[in-house]
């Protein structure tokens, strides 16, 4: 019963959870972008603690002042600097958080199906801050806070997601999310760098310069067997977002890029802060989002 | 004069403290379990610093969230991202932390007798987080602290330590602690991971399963020449706390273990959240003993 | 127009700061010196960037504390654990970390010329937390607090540099700032530690001990090419302030130096914390100097 209720507030993924879950995570966060300027007090007395078994800056950040402008006390952990070297098991080390008393976990961490696992082992709500290539919800959620912000509704917008899908969990959680408020999501990606699992259609580049929202990926190089790019311009030519196809984009149309971005290579420099590009006003969008997840972990 | 208060609010082993003091500390932690749900005022204004020169997890996460929970301020450093590897002595990265105004220093590190050599030439309460293989003092206290939880008094228990007791400051510590309870204490280990200096019997490991404390310890591999163990199912086959041994304890008896484990080598995965097994509550009552201890420091 | 307002609260060196502006940030530490004993409200809900692209102890937890005592809620990034390594560029980071909403960034990096160039382009104001062997601005200015304490005005003090001349941002940082004040500041280094763009009178070990304030500077160790320090004792007997020199300085002279240091190559055991020493004293300095650049920043 208690498990039950602690496992809605937790975030795992957006797969499973309902547009109206997701819209009321959307309202919340409009409220506190509103209500951002200052440090409230709602979570005071209560310790997050951010877990990060995978390197990261902006989501780290951007979800430690979510949880400091709460009023929440905040504990910080990176892979680098813990005992998970000595061959730890990540349940045992969430476990061991959960003991000393913390009230929410952030974890971002590599392996796929982990989080599941170990989820209903706990009695503290887990937000999933990036599993592996399989979901990143607050990334696809301030995504999707960012189009309802330019666009009113969210309702029937096409997506076109660009680039190296195969290894983004970004993809994933905006199909996942999008799909349920009837957006047409389509991928432009090379043959090599195609999601085997979900049945997106894949379309050109062309016809991905034709959407509402054209969202570039991360050329994940480091995760890239070698060969699997001829070279970074050789990508840039046949899939980056250059000043001249971001010239062919609609009027109407905006610019996304999770970050952090390879520049020149998936996109151009002059692209990043152009005005249809909302590049870094999705990071900003991550604060309220951010807060949003964590107060609703905490509720 | 002032020095000398200092250092009696200083925590850097309990092979030197009084049993009334360590009494004093333990009955302070009951007081903050039952008042750890929220953050306290009562270190307001004050500043603890946690300084680890050999990494931790759950080790600095409880003395963080300890020093919290009483209202001070925290800053952190661990090794890893500091001038430490400029070769700066500990010394004077201790004296340094002093200059700028904290009030406390937490310190975990390697070398054995460097701080009782730095304690005194500074005008700060130091608390030992594990010095080496010498002592680790909260550890200790927090494990009388679960034995005198469950058992109502520490006097005349019977504990085995099983395992790694010559790279263990944890033994060290409880050993100390226990016997001025006038605990039996025993231990139950390889011959050659036996402990040079401490006049401790020697027990198998069937005559360890009887005692009212069974307290393993983490094999330290990373510590070990190699050819020490013959092999990790080896070692469990002769010392590890199997299914079938949890089995053969005494009804009354609790199964500790400080953390963290090998699964199945030195213990298995099935006794470690057992009903008899103390193992996740000993990390739950590590932060009201660092409260209190912090707490101490500081008054 | 806004943007003139946000560089004038940056601090990225002392070159092109005026006299004026100095004194006010010394007056103002000196208000805070004497107010440091608790914490204070003056930035409660604003948020502190520490953005650290090379490692730090001293200067980072200075200026963390200097931060939290004014009330403001601290973040922490230090290149080892971020994406910086996925080969984000300075710019994209510290705009990141703009974009979640951070009031002010405090930045230590070793490319020179960064800063000047990304500080235009961001909305907050930066502080130089060193950069390169550029600049180092709060601890000049600790520095120049530390003499100022000591012989009550700055005004034609006669300023000692000794040392690695060559790779120290401190060294540039002091001159700058000094000869505001109509000091007479020299260096005493080794031919091949020569700085090349600075017009400063070089003098021998033996007028260097005639000063006012004798400073000693680190040898940068690890910065040399192999083959440039014959060894540390040669170092020592030519360059060192041993406990001989030491003996020869004037009665109402200082010793500086702002760590950490090689004990017993640029500076001997003894005379760190002798009686003329200000080694300590500057570290403690620096917290009430940084409270003042802080509160410059977000005034």
């Amino acid at each position: 019963m208690i498990t039950t209720k602690i496992a809605e507030r937790s975030l795992l993924g957006l797969k499973d959870i309902s547009k109206e879950e997701i819209v009321s995570i959307l309202d919340r966060a409009l409220h506190w972008e509103y209500h951002q300027d200052k440090v409230h007090n709602v979570l005071h007395g209560k310790f997050a603690a951010n877990m990060f078994f995978e390197n990261s800056t902006r989501t780290r950040f951007s979800f430690e002042i979510a949880e400091k402008r709460l009023g929440a006390d905040v504990v910080n952990f990176s892979a680098a600097t813990s005992s998970v070297e000595k061959g730890e098991s990540i349940y045992d080390t969430v476990k061991t958080l959960e003991s000393t008393g913390v009230d929410v976990g952030i974890i971002r961490l590599k392996p796929i199906g982990v989080l599941a696992e170990i989820a209903p082992k706990l009695n503290i709500p887990l937000i999933n801050a990036g599993d592996g290539n399989n979901e990143h919800p607050t990334q696809a959620l301030l995504d999707l806070y960012t189009m309802r912000k330019h666009f009113g509704s969210l309702e029937g917008l096409n997506v076109a997601i660009v680039g190296d899908v195969l290894h983004s969990r970004v993809a994933r959680s905006n199909v996942f999310a999008l799909r349920k408020f009837g957006c047409k999501v389509s991928f432009c990606t090379p043959p090599n760098m195609r999601m085997s699992d979900l049945d997106v259609p894949y379309i050109s580049m062309e016809d991905a310069l034709k959407a509402d929202v054209v969202m570039m990926l991360r050329v994940q190089l480091e995760r890239h067997e070698s060969g699997m790019l001829s070279s970074a311009e050789g990508y840039r030519q046949n899939y980056g977002l250059t000043s001249e196809r971001a010239a062919q984009i609609g009027k109407h149309a905006i610019i996304m890029h999770p970050a952090p971005f390879n520049r020149n290579v998936e996109i151009d420099d002059a692209v990043i802060e152009s005005e249809q590009s909302r590049i870094f006003p999705q990071m900003s969008n991550g604060v309220p989002i951010r807060m949003a997840v964590v107060e609703r972990a905490l509720s």
